[in-house]
């Protein structure tokens, strides 16, 4: 078996998720390659210390740029704020690694540009962590639409609510916080949410024409981790977008970290003239399923328990009837990469498409400033 | 459009669920007879006298003797308690009038049987409230299963969960709490939530050949509202057997009204070779359908809204999406009945019909203190 | 008991939801006044008198004008398609009849706003049928969020998916589909669907301030049921848009008849500090509360059956569990228009009450086609 | 970090469970003890040698005995068809090994017996892998039974449903398929399913102390695997019983494998005087929960997404919101045992524990062969 020598930069919740798949890919997936964690890189020696022995890392590293000059790593994983993407992605590009970035790739359309040509101009295998589109019954949504059976596509609808930031003795910035640090993050919700459903709607719907936005800020003020002044907030707490697609649908979509109730509530619709189908991240493992081919009398959402072998992905885990979590999307998601490479593909989403999301995230920011619809540029 | 004359004896909750029934089933059902509240019987004169005005009765009466003697009556509704169907019933057999009767049918098979002969006698059209059959979502059920779509059953299982009696200081007894009276009501659970659920599994899923149960009372003594008096509780506050039908399928029912958080949970679930359907009260106008011919990526339980034209009684009402509520299924009773009136027949289930589950009532109370397995005559 | 003698214009479905409504209302609900169902009015007398009939109309008529005139008519119920809503409303207020009108109010702001001085001119106690108010669920809603149990409102969201519409065949106009006649409807989704949802959400959430909106014709031409030729759609098929709510709040609502596998999915969900609101009309009789009070181990959904006695207008039904249907609303609507006539005063939502939703409307269909932000005066 | 060195038996369905739990369990839990995946044992040695090359076990045997002989191994785990865990349990516990068992501990109760006292005799730790305790929602819910917030109970209820036998064409026997040939598996759904029902209903609700109980084998003969012959089927393909326990509730069980439309329906219920609870391994990181003590008003079930770090083992995995799957019952199984190993204690449930499921077990099969109510010595 080949072996794939991984540096990964950043240890924080995404750390622990690619740590993960890294090390499960090969107990469930037959492939020609295997990733060796061969050193994680983060500032705090201590901690990455610890962390490297948790997960079985064979060295670390302080300083990235150390990580990325080692000739013993094949590929550079990106799991630090959005900040840093750009220039530890440029620099991996050039030292002609691959690269797995996590999302979104860059703060801006115009930093994910620069990655972009330079990831084309080395020519390395890359790819961006867009994980949701390998839970099961997301990647069957999309082999349901590209089948043909909802034949025209009405209509798409996405949330993404959470409600982790009600509070407004939260602080902002820092290791913990810095999704809420404009500075770090890019964005808000947008970036940090939107992103993830954009990823999924232009994956399976084709791409976005238009967009009229709107975003909110309802707490104003946060005492800000690392200099522990009361600072203005200046992320997105809340982002809602009208959309229409160039096959014709109209679209809604909508995050916030203000929905009570809900911790992660994904959610995906899409109304065709044939058929619906319908997901959400709480019950990741089920599809809804609306076949207006069904017999009238019995024509009923069809609640599918997506873990059955014929089902994507599904063969290589446990036998049907019995789920699979979160973390197995990234253990997809890794599979993918590393058949790819074996065949020197890049696995989806490449920069180049998570590119497109940039693009959108910037048009939806933009929108909601100015109060106007935006076309994005085919 | 012929008339039929109604009086009802009894002014109770079913006594409302009756009343509205004949007052609604020319509204939306297309009937060559249309009912007429002749008179309403009960021995409060000033209770009844209200109920009278609030319906819209003709009449009222305060001795079910009297009522039964009148000439202008075409038709008798039993809504007492149990401890009188019999008297009732044979009484108004004698006289020639047709007999709706609520369930059960009586307090034990035997009084049943003496009801039985002496319809049999008049010849009178007869039918017993069993409700549950007319949700549309149970009527479909049964017409799936009738058209063979389930194949071979394998199995059946029904409950029926309240939580009404669980507080030791509720009384027993009197006009409000006959049902925990074991002279008034002839058992507990058993004829007042099971007899529901037998009717219903032998109707779809025909005759139960054999029964072993169990019993329990949990509050072992009460106050009588008549006496002031604690008194020991004779009823049954849960019941639960196991059963086999002449089909070769295997049963499981239940009831209780000690379920914490169940109002009204009446369920049945019934399992064959090649689909499976279940039903829940608490949603009473939804069915879940399982198909085995779906294709198998998309095959899951089908959310079915059973609120079209197309499936039963739905065309009488509103549009599809818009669903009816708990009365509706007296009102398709009482279409039913002035149907089969117009062609000289008896709505199902009759009393003879009835008593089957009298019968399977008996044998369940039987087994619960012998703890034997009980056969069902065939 | 007093008597309200009605007189009905327009026997379609929603001239049958309130023809039911007036013959329930006092088998329920405790009242000083029963309406008379006195006269109903349309042009086609064979079918007039027929609807009279089944109803127990006393009379007919076939021309509004005269039903307006008769002495023996208290209150006039308008049921006719949109575009005759304005002349008969200001007809039956010069006549100094009380006035119960379909929604929406009108075809249009305007017009709602002659409508409105009419009534008010003449005093005359007034209503406008958005019966979603009085679905038990969603009253208990309001009176949740009335009781600052939600804190501080972030959210608000809301759609009304129906999927009648899809197959190119159907055609518009005439008396069965004046719902696709612009001429007749005064606009599509907006008005017939999404009126529902403003008005609802106005009620609970306050003041609506500004919207940004999208709207799609998806069949661009139908055969017209009048002329038999095909014409030009000219109603939105769909309607989308953002909202802010004058308590800072923001919202997205959806509206569509191409969302295949709803039939009437209207739905609700409001999110608040402290808790969180949800319904769905195909569940009606359900309520989704998320209550951040609760302890944290079991802190979920609570996934309420509005069936209690102590929850809103459950008192007059049935007994816990058991559900009621979609026509209960107008019931509701019906009990408290005669409750309010006691008491001299118009219930909710009045004509002025109504045309907050009109102006809204407007705004959003101005909105679609300007793509610009629209202000609601406030 | 103190080793501890796994032998382990057999490498089907179970052996990926255990083996993956081993793999995973320190990237999660924080413990003293680390277990090495030092040998796997099966006789096939080509598909023995490809498990261990798969999962990183250093070494493989093709002879359980050699295994347990075997210095370097400190703990036996065995994952081999039923008939087999006597044998090997005695041998282990004999070598001084710590002994990991799958589930049911053994055919029957005389084996358990057996095993019972060998391992008591030689004093090593040892466990039994009813994995479904460790759901988190599950863990849960013993937990708020214990804390008393059910109150008394009144019921219990559990099911495990499944359909993969429905096919006649199914054969019988052989490596793949011998959980339906009885001298393998000393049962068919009994010790299979309702193994894991009983055990965790006992943990949670306490002692059973009778039982009276029904099976059925609906396809009486099935070609054998390793002989080519049709021969008859003696494990019983679908058991249900009632059940007494020694708190005063009553219960229903049942399991199958012919209810269509069910892959793993594995549920719960419990009735409490304050409370209730319910689960399904379908929706495994759910818990419902029904709380009487709720405000009237917003009284009903909870439906608690079970991933918030209060909620048992939880906080070692992700953020709120997202869920864990099937397999990491497992892992949690695997930290509570090496948590035990480093304070000298057997996790739960140790064979003595299991062994009361056995017992129960027993008793089940011989009511449905006496008819008779049986006993549970207590």
């Amino acid at each position: 078996m080949k072996t794939l020598n991984i540096g990964m930069i950043g240890y924080g919740f995404m750390g622990r998720t690619h740590s993960n798949a890294y090390s499960q890919v090969n107990h469930f997936f037959d492939l020609e390659y295997k990733p060796i964690l061969k050193a994680v890189c983060a500032r705090n020696e201590e901690r990455v210390k610890a962390f490297a022995e948790q997960w079985g890392y064979e060295s670390y590293e302080t300083d990235w740029r150390k990580l990325i000059a080692r000739d013993d790593i094949d590929a550079i994983d990106i799991c630090t704020p959005n900040n840093l993407h750009k220039e530890i992605a440029i620099a991996a590009a050039e030292a002609g690694k691959m690269i797995l970035c996590e999302k979104p790739l860059a703060r801006t359309a115009d930093e994910g540009e620069e990655m972009c040509q330079a990831i084309e101009k080395a020519g390395v295998l890359n790819t961006v962590w867009y994980n949701y589109r390998r839970v099961p019954a997301v990647t069957l949504a999309k082999q349901l639409v590209d089948d043909g059976r909802l034949g025209r596509i009405f209509h798409y609808r996405a949330n993404f609510l959470q409600d982790w930031t009600i509070s407004a003795d939260l602080p902002q910035g820092g290791e913990a916080l810095w999704r809420l640090d404009a500075e770090a993050a890019g964005s808000g919700v947008t970036g940090d949410l939107l992103a993830h459903c954009i990823d999924t709607a232009v994956w399976i719907n084709g791409p976005i024409s238009s967009v009229t936005a709107m975003t909110e800020t309802f707490i104003k003020e946060r005492t800000h981790t690392l200099t522990g002044e009361v600072t203005k907030v200046d992320i997105d707490d809340a982002c809602s977008f009208l959309a229409r697609f160039a096959n014709g649908s109209t679209a809604i979509f909508e995050a916030t970290r203000y929905a009570r109730g809900h911790k992660a509530l994904n959610t995906l619709e899409i109304n065709g003239e044939k058929a619906s189908l319908s997901w959400d991240l709480h019950d990741l493992h089920r599809l809804q399923v609306f076949d207006h081919s069904d017999e009238s009398i019995i024509r009923g959402w069809h609640n599918v328990h997506v873990s059955d072998g014929d089902q994507p992905y599904m063969k290589n885990w446990w036998v049907p009837g019995l789920q699979i979590g979160y973390e197995h999307t990234f253990i997809h998601h890794v599979a993918d990469f590393l058949a790819g490479v074996a065949k020197g593909e890049s696995a989806s989403p490449t920069f180049r498409e998570a590119q497109e999301t940039q693009i959108i995230c910037d048009a939806v920011l933009e929108s909601a400033k100015s109060g106007q619809w935006v076309n994005i540029p085919s």
